[in-house]
């Protein structure tokens, strides 16, 4: 085993090389839902696919399909970056995931900096994809340098799949990694995906759970066009007075699901859990701040984080086809469609939460008795994840995270899903760990995204003592 | 008095020369929305004005404001066009209203000509602000020209009040008449306004009411930021749960209003209203069939006219800061504010029900029991307007359209409001008529907006007539 102190000194001797690394990826504005930057994506993945080969690694880009824009333009995917490094039948094989692209950001949108340039500040590196996820995908580069500078023999072999549409739903992924599953994938042992975060500022965590999502649309369609309020209020039976109706029954005052037999699905919550999330560190005062809610549904810790990982929760998120805008318009709506989803959780199976929810709402319907149109359809669903944090690869982790700070991590979920992580578990039937580097607080998605020095350089660390302890691991 | 059919056949002769009149008018595109077109708003009052210096009249035009655009650009405002045709101090004066801005139009919105070339086909006279006000104001000029060609003294004076900002709030108008109100304004007998439709397609129509607005809106607050359902979804409040809710409990679901103490603002229904309403030409299945609409809320003529004109209509409009987009969206709204308004009817006034609709919100939220900020406030409220229908001036305009047609006309009301005929009788303390010539599949404001040529040849027959009629109008 490497001497950890030897490579913690080795990581901190190179920060500025890191650093540039990571400027030279954040200068790259790869963001995946804007035409315009189409061509930057495969700019940085060729970039990345330079990077790696510097390292030794096999690379190939896997050609993706044709994206049809909203707006009617073709356009090309950019491939998905396969690389592999290290083919020693003798070892395991490691298989790491991550996304090269970014989501739009402008200075307009209110940065106080170009989110094109990684700004260093207060410890802290500013850009867009510092920490979503160019950071933590450079961090897996640094860790691989460093070992190998060090000449240390890495115990597993490694495989990169590194993909440019993540944040617009890594279209053609699934689809590549189907087509893959007796080739590239067929010797994976482990999965590591490192692009969501500490559940706070300062400890570190495993992620072995994400929430499954049903996505539904209820559709009200009252006439032809959109109608004129002072002409013709008073004569129809509106749209949104139906569809509002339907959405006030769906969840109670207190955020309990109203829809008949929903809760029934959910596993029953173990002592053995109740002691899992009793340990985690976890303020809720700091997060209901951080939020500026005016209250939070409970103040009880365990509640809480059972809410957002545990127990499912229904969202209603808006109306299409109603007025939106600002200012005052006298319109009644010819057709309204009100959208909200649920996040489900094990044992919720999407099949199960549609027959639910539309049966549910059918029921509402018929004692409405509105001469409307009505519909409601699943647009979505996706089923939750659950990993066993038992597995010693997830040991792995967690004595990585021990080497470097110190400190056993919290063994978390995430309440949002990543699919291609169950893509993953389905795929190589093997475990999948979510070991996140970037803190809470760093904004992916916003505006002023950043990931502290710490937790980058820290990060290094991390992925390279894992690397190396997954040579003592037998799944 | 002038004898009608002579006047008919003049009228009839000078068919082609109107509709060149017309088509003039059309090809000027005075679209008062777009920055790009302002100059033709100012084209298109010199050139009236032209017109009616050809009939003798002494035009001024009345210097408007500034306005600001949503992008910030400044723009100035047309002026208000005065004009005054006779100043004999024994005679009367007549003040007629019109807009020479029309709304937005093009091909690509789905017309199938030109809007801005007027298309004769099937006896119709096709474009933009052909009924929406151009042929209206056309059909005024027209029959002034051929009385004083025929040699007719007109027994009144004339004043126009023409604007070019209808289509965009009138803005700037109701300063400039204040301002007139003891000047130009003071010695206005009646008001005559052609800026409305019949009721169908075949009946001539005078209109004495119009029906006031109340807007609203609720504000929901629950933290600072949009948050991603995933992450929190279980963990917040949520405030499209309680705006829904709240907004529920607007109307029942057959459309009666559920704010206390508004429907007993109503003026009381009497007996000759319902038989006025009764003898109206109406056809209830046509105009379900127009609208496409699966079912009204009554089957009866009487309710449904009622229900658009005389009783008070609550309609909401939408949600703005929520998710209004197509596909789907996994948000949790940090604010929404959701939109609904009221039309009002004689004797309810703004401020009584402003006052009936926040104490009703501000009691159900109290109710409600959330922890979110709420906020309920009126953003407008104008009265309704009621002519006295049996004044002699609507008599006038009745013989009119007597002669022209040989039936009485249907007395009606609008469902929306035209604010400046309140501002008119407000001004004039006089009687202020709705004379409309379009039918009502003219489709102002939509695609392929037409006036048919015998509405709008009759039209011009009719304000012709009803200029004579006023001579012996004791007001
Ligand atoms: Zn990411
Ligand atoms: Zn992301
Ligand atoms: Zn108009
Ligand atoms: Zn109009």
């Amino acid at each position: 085993m490497v001497d950890f102190k030897k490579l913690s000194d080795c990581i901190d001797k190179k920060q500025k090389e890191f650093i540039e690394r990571l400027r030279h990826a954040v200068e790259i504005p790869s963001v995946s839902a804007e035409a315009d930057h189409r061509n930057d994506i495969f700019r940085m993945i060729d970039w990345t696919q330079h990077e790696l080969e510097s390292l030794g690694a096999k690379c190939e880009q896997i050609k993706n399909g044709k994206q049809e824009m909203p707006d009617g333009t073709v356009l090309d995917l950019p491939p998905v970056l396969f690389a592999t490094l290290g083919n020693d039948k003798s070892k395991k094989t490691l298989c790491i995931y991550g996304h090269l692209d970014v989501q739009p950001a402008a200075l307009s949108d209110g940065w106080d900096t170009d989110p094109f340039k990684l700004i260093e500040k207060d410890g802290k590196l500013f850009g867009r994809g510092s920490t979503d996820d160019k950071g933590p995908v450079m961090a897996w580069i640094n860790a691989i340098q460093t070992l190998q500078e060090m000449k240390v023999e890495i115990p597993i072999n490694i495989k990169f799949v590194l993909e440019g549409m993540e944040e617009s739903g890594s279209v053609g992924l699934d689809d590549i990694l189907i087509k893959h599953k007796d080739t590239f994938l067929s010797d994976v042992e482990f999965t590591c995906i490192s692009d969501s975060y500490w559940l706070g500022k300062s400890k570190p965590c495993l992620a072995y759970g994400l929430r499954g999502l049903c996505y539904y649309c209820i559709e009200i369609a009252v006439c032809q066009q959109d109608l004129h309020s002072g002409v013709f209020g008073g004569t129809v039976h509106e749209g949104m007075s139906d569809l509002c109706w339907l959405m006030s029954q769906l969840i109670d005052a207190d955020g309990t699901i109203k829809i008949e037999g929903i809760n029934e699905q959910v596993a029953p919550v173990t002592d053995e859990e109740i002691e899992l999330y009793k340990k985690i560190d976890f303020n809720i005062d700091d997060y209901r701040n951080d939020l500026k809610a005016h209250k939070l549904v409970s103040d009880d810790k365990v509640k809480i984080l059972m809410n957002r990982w545990r127990f499912p929760s229904l969202s209603i998120h808006g109306i299409e086809g109603a007025f939106a805008g600002p200012g005052a318009k006298t319109v009644i709506p010819a057709k309204v469609i009100g959208k909200f989803s649920l996040r489900i959780v094990p044992n919720m199976e999407p099949k199960a939460v549609d027959k639910c929810v539309t049966d549910y709402l059918n029921k509402l319907w018929s004692q409405r008795k509105s001469p409307n149109q009505f519909k409601v359809y699943p647009t979505k669903g996706s089923r939750p994840w659950l990993a066993d944090y038992k597995n010693p690869h997830y040991q792995a982790g967690a004595k990585a995270i021990e080497t470097v700070f110190g400190t056993e991590p919290d063994y978390i979920c995430e309440g949002g899903s990543i699919p291609v992580t169950l893509t993953f578990q389905e795929l190589t039937q093997k475990n999948v760990m979510l070991l996140p580097i970037g803190a809470c607080d760093d904004m992916a998605h916003s505006q002023n995204e950043k990931i502290n020095i710490t937790n980058y350089m820290d990060g290094t660390k991390v992925l390279a003592v894992y690397l190396m302890e997954l040579g003592n691991c037998s799944s």
